[in-house]
């Protein structure tokens, strides 16, 4: 007991120095997996492969503060269940790339970023055990982290923002301009959509992630791809900026909150689909509201509205049973959610 | 029990349709009757009528939105004990009027009251557990949901603002006027305050409204009305501009937080009576202060002072036991829970 | 009983006027002494020291708003144990030092003075149970109370702003300046970190704080002057204003983080030293950032950084067994807890 005791020092260290790298890669693959809710290897190399399809910077970053982050959750002892799925690695891999786009690639950021992915790793502990046993820190603390070390910015003359982060002004109306409807464009910012969970804007990587999440569950491939189009169209019709509605930017959000609500978090029934369709716009609106109240500290309003959406639809759960009676006991996919769902309905009867 | 199961998904909307309207009818007039604290139709209709002598538009927005708010926690399966008090009507009130309020009335509009109607009722279940057993969610769902629906009036070219709600600009201070007192101004701002509570500048809705207020409890109509006559005071010893005192808008959430700590959620005791009338104050000053806060994104304060005052007054129970022991088990009118005290300490003695 | 029960009506104020002055003087100079972590009168006694060197009026407020918090305490019933160790005083002294650092000497202060000492004693309150019973409102109170009742200037004519409040803008970078590194510049920016701790710029001060802090706990002392040169060269190297350096401003939030996470809520150890210097560059990333943020409505950003690091590190525990085990059941002083620690190993052995 002493002697063990006496090693438990530098246990750590010794045992993350002996793990095979190949299990190593396979977290930090699952942590690219997770972002877009997908527990698998091979989800997540694909959507690896359309980052870097985007941009290889991007990319390396991505990796960087994945690994640094997945380490780092190693080294503090976080449960080797959560590190394992992924769940320490995914908001590590957005917060390399968030800052990856909003900042200037120098040198000072490679060391930003290394704070930035041990930091979000704390976070993520500390909101895991904020939002309790039933609760999901999502893509939260990746939000939080970003926010931070983006907004130091203005105080610190050797961090350099990027030319994506714009200028702090006061919010101003759009203008409404009347833009033809072409279907080229509708398709571009579709799959946009899908591309800038991932802070992408081009067309083939979310044609890649669209197959990368179709390996880990087709149901959530289609709600990806509905959440993206009903985004569009809510934000076309609400008089949006046509060309951020083609970079994707209304999106992404969309996307994220229809694979989480339709299929995730609930079993599908035609009462979470109606939901979730709700969820979807609101979460769209939200991200108009909130891109407006950060502009005048030119913050972006990154995966806030997801997680905002999504925490709210979960907290409803407790006072709403008929959403109650259709939560999975363990998030998984849409279509294993369904199968424990029959299951369960036919031991009953 | 295999036949219930089967029959359970198409239950809730048979049973919604089969309820009686009369029924739906008092659930919808409870809700207007909770804005002001009162579980009571009565009151409801009082209240109702008031908006209507301010404006009908806004009397028609909040009807439209407290019914699609009530019916969506009925199809959602809200609790029907909360449904029946108006607990889940008053948010939808409110939400009505505000974005008839700080929106232009138009097509969109009416689309766009009905998404915020169904979002806030998600938002006051989740809310609803947030707070826990011994918390009351109050207008906070309001005041988030609005906050979120006016914020995209900068992103979306077809929603469009009135002018009441302002351009954004960094805060300024007000300067400093030396205002005659005069009796007929105090009056119409003491009432004016009142009738802010529903968005209204109207002295004889103001009126109606504490008729309504007293029909359920006159000793909450003489807490509201010391409220806004507090507010006014202080805000005018304070130096804030006279335009706004006179239109009430620094009286409302005095009202609010007067009702609800001077009776409802407290038993009244000259202890709680001091209590309250410094919580009255620090609404009042925190209402200047998220108006200034808020002013660079425009969004308006709305009822967020009282929501924070009173819910930082009910969390502070549990560590002062001098406010603990003066608590009801239930809210109820303060006439109630001074009875409910006096019965409680007669069977002790 | 029935007798008993009469009287508890009349009892608190009797009680309060019957209790030794000498007793609540020793409460008000806990309060002092907790600012820095240190329950401990004499500590606090340098501490009011230190604070009239720098300024003689912010001393007086300082006393005024720590009395006034501890006597509203005493009334409200607050559990005598967190009085007597001045945990309630605490958040009173910084809200008189912050009111009167940021707002003008005149009448209208006193009795703002007053409310919010009032005030911050319910915060606390609240806080207190929000955080629940593994959590700690450290400076949290102060932040809010303290925001709230400086960000009511722009509503309210009658109360001005001082100074060193600055005025509304919208972010904007800081030249990159090189400033050779002076000596002496460094040790006056290292000492005001410290001083700034109670809103103060005066090295001496910083100096008679640190042998307030060492007469509580000297590894306390080594902590506060580490976190502060860290801080300086942190924000050095980042490429903060070098003027803002030198006043301290970078690294009361620093000295702060480093003796709670160094020592007081964490036992000393090699894991926690990494962990804790970590957080201390977290929090002068934040304060950066923060400031920016908090830039077009003019709010300093005062201990916030501190509080978040803190209580994200906190809460990270329950996630993170490698820090839980070495958290101590109480916070007290590092050398204590060390003790204990060893004296549970040696138990064990």
């Amino acid at each position: 007991m002493a002697s063990e005791n006496k090693h438990a020092m530098t246990m750590p260290m010794q045992r993350f120095l002996q793990s095979r790298p190949a299990e190593f890669g396979e977290q930090v693959l699952r942590g690219f997996g997770q972002v877009m809710l997908q527990n698998n290897p091979a989800s997540g190399l694909l959507f690896l492969i359309g980052i870097f399809v985007s941009s290889w910077q991007s990319g390396l970053y991505a990796v960087f503060a994945t690994a640094i982050a997945t380490a780092t959750a190693r080294l503090l002892g976080a449960p080797s269940g959560s590190i394992s799925s992924g769940l320490y690695g995914l908001n590590g891999t957005l917060t390399g790339l968030g800052l990856a786009t909003f900042l200037n690639h120098d040198v000072t950021l490679l060391i930003y970023v290394a704070i930035a992915a041990m930091s979000v790793t704390v976070v993520m502990a500390a909101i895991q055990d904020a939002v309790g046993a039933n609760g999901y820190p999502l893509t939260g603390p990746f939000v939080l982290t970003t926010w931070i070390f983006i907004g130091a910015v203005y105080a610190y003359a050797n961090v350099h923002s990027a030319s994506a982060l714009g200028s702090p002004h006061l919010p101003k109306g759009t203008l409404t301009v009347h833009v033809p409807i072409v279907a080229s464009n509708i398709v571009t910012a579709i799959l946009n959509g899908v591309a800038q969970v991932m802070l992408q804007q081009n067309a083939w990587t979310g044609a890649i992630f669209l197959v990368g999440i179709a390996i880990g569950s087709r149901v959530c491939a289609a709600a990806a791809l509905l959440g993206s189009t009903i985004a569009v169209v809510l934000a076309w019709s609400l008089g949006a900026a046509p060309e951020l509605i083609r970079a994707g930017v209304y999106g992404f959000n969309a996307v994220l909150t229809g694979m989480a609500l339709g299929g995730v978090f609930f079993v599908l029934h035609p009462r979470t689909v109606v939901f979730s369709v709700i969820a979807v716009c609101f979460s769209t609106i939200l991200y108009g509201s909130m891109t407006a109240i950060l502009s005048p500290i030119s913050l972006p309003a990154l995966t806030a509205p997801f997680v905002v959406t999504t925490w709210l639809c979960l907290l409803s759960r407790a006072s709403l049973p008929r959403l109650r009676e259709l939560s999975p006991s363990e998030p998984a996919t849409p279509e294993e959610n369904l199968r424990a769902a029959r299951r369960a309905t036919s031991t009953r009867e």
